[in-house]
């Protein structure tokens, strides 16, 4: 099975799927950005994509967000949770006080703030498109620079781990939402994923939302405002929820949900994730 | 006055604050992040920092808010609503068909999506720290590159305006918060901002606080959720609502959410912003 990620090699998407989802036989297809993984699941191009959907640390990866809300019909099939690790990364014969200059997507630059501060506060900051970016530019860089990336990263890119574990808060995870074209099989632990499109301003309107489910007894995952890309203050709501559409209660609620507001998007119904160990 | 902002110069909040907020007699003064320019207010070395908040395509800048919730005692003390528009940026007697490579934040990169796919789709898209820097770095570089920027950027660097208006979205508008120390009188056309942490996994707890507002007839303006820092679902929730904490039903509703959950953070009271003409 071809499986979409965001390249080039070495990214943390690329990590999560190697060590949680594939098979051997899997081909893992790398992808310039998620927009373009998403696409390609659209197009049929994969039959399967994997994409950063929730940082534990940074929040919701907004592209994901808006494209699957806006831009697809990609149904969400099954979710990956992976702990993120950065690491300090320089080519071989470089160390620590040596560095002058650090390259990393800004996100992860962010998520190391206040060991940057500590270690290195004099170096100069610079961005790049991706982690993996960031050591590709690294390996081959004359000057005396250090990436933040992966574990992976390094190995691919011959690279030297100067730090480990260099993040400011531990716990520091990512959901990852595997995509496809179908809704699997109710398991007994799963998830459903709707999108609450919400255009006139009317007050309270979340709060009716929610009882729908409160009445229920089915329990809310996550509640996420995102911008309806319409003007300031116009939102659509992200809602996760225990259980699965076919579940009898879980469609019902999202049947009279239908009823109140613009527009219900249904993303998908998955298993949950387990963690190993 | 002084008045910390993101620079360098030629920033989207420097625009911003010198078209709508600044007098002539005030100074205003570019810091390198905006942490630094929260912490400058946070440490008296400014009266007033102007940092962006929210953004209609966007959505929330994830960075203000985190530095606001856990690292700050800055108070919202005024709001200013200002539109973006992309324009891209190239030395003189560069024209659109040489551009082989588009340097921009990726924020603004991301938010021209569909105009790079229209007219640039084979250029190289690289990373830099903010719209300013991008153009600062296509004034000296020697190569066929473009920034995505402000007008403003333009004239300080000396760049052309290859195209304007290149966002994906109309109403690309950017809320952003005045930071003070302080608490502004009660003007009748208020603004009031908490954040609600809610720690343990209680189901319907969102739902419990939204309703104290209900019934007081409160209007919510904006309901956030932003992760907790401690684990996958565990959130804190930004709340923004009309009125102003001299407000007797505001004062009242807030006492009643602070009985109910773990902490409530004041962001501050401030007069909503009046759109001009």
């Amino acid at each position: 099975m071809k499986i979409g990620y965001l390249g080039p090699p070495g990214t943390f998407t690329e990590e999560a799927l190697l060590r949680t989802y594939t098979f051997p036989q899997d081909e893992a297809v790398p992808y310039a950005s998620i927009p373009d993984v998403i696409e390609a699941v659209d197009r049929g191009e994969v039959e399967r994509g994997i994409v950063a959907i929730e940082n534990s640390i940074e929040g919701s990866v907004n592209v994901t967000l808006d494209v699957l809300a806006f831009d697809s019909e990609a149904k969400v099939i099954g979710e990956v949770i992976y702990p993120i690790r950065h690491n300090l990364l320089a080519r071989s014969g470089l160390a620590l006080v040596d560095i002058d200059t650090v390259i990393s997507q800004p996100h992860a630059t962010a998520q190391c703030r206040k060991y940057l501060a500590a270690h290195l506060s004099g170096a100069k900051i610079i961005a790049a498109n991706s982690t993996a970016e960031a050591a590709q530019i690294v390996c081959t860089h004359p000057g005396n620079v250090a990436a933040i990336g992966t574990r992976i990263a390094a190995e691919i890119y011959g690279l030297e781990i100067l730090a480990e574990n260099i993040e400011d808060f531990q716990d520091n995870q990512t959901r990852f939402a595997i995509l496809g074209k179908e809704v699997p099989p109710r398991t007994g632990f799963d998830k459903t994923s709707i999108i609450c499109f919400i255009y006139q301003d009317r007050p309270g309107m979340l709060l009716q939302i929610l009882q729908e489910f409160a009445y229920r007894y089915i329990n809310l995952t996550k509640v996420e405002s995102r911008p309806a890309k319409r003007s300031l203050g116009e939102y659509i709501f992200f809602i996760d929820m225990e259980g699965h559409i076919q579940d009898k209660v879980v469609d019902e609620a999202i049947k009279c949900v239908v009823c109140k507001i613009d527009r219900v998007k249904f993303l998908g119904s998955y298993p949950r994730f387990k963690v190993a160990k």
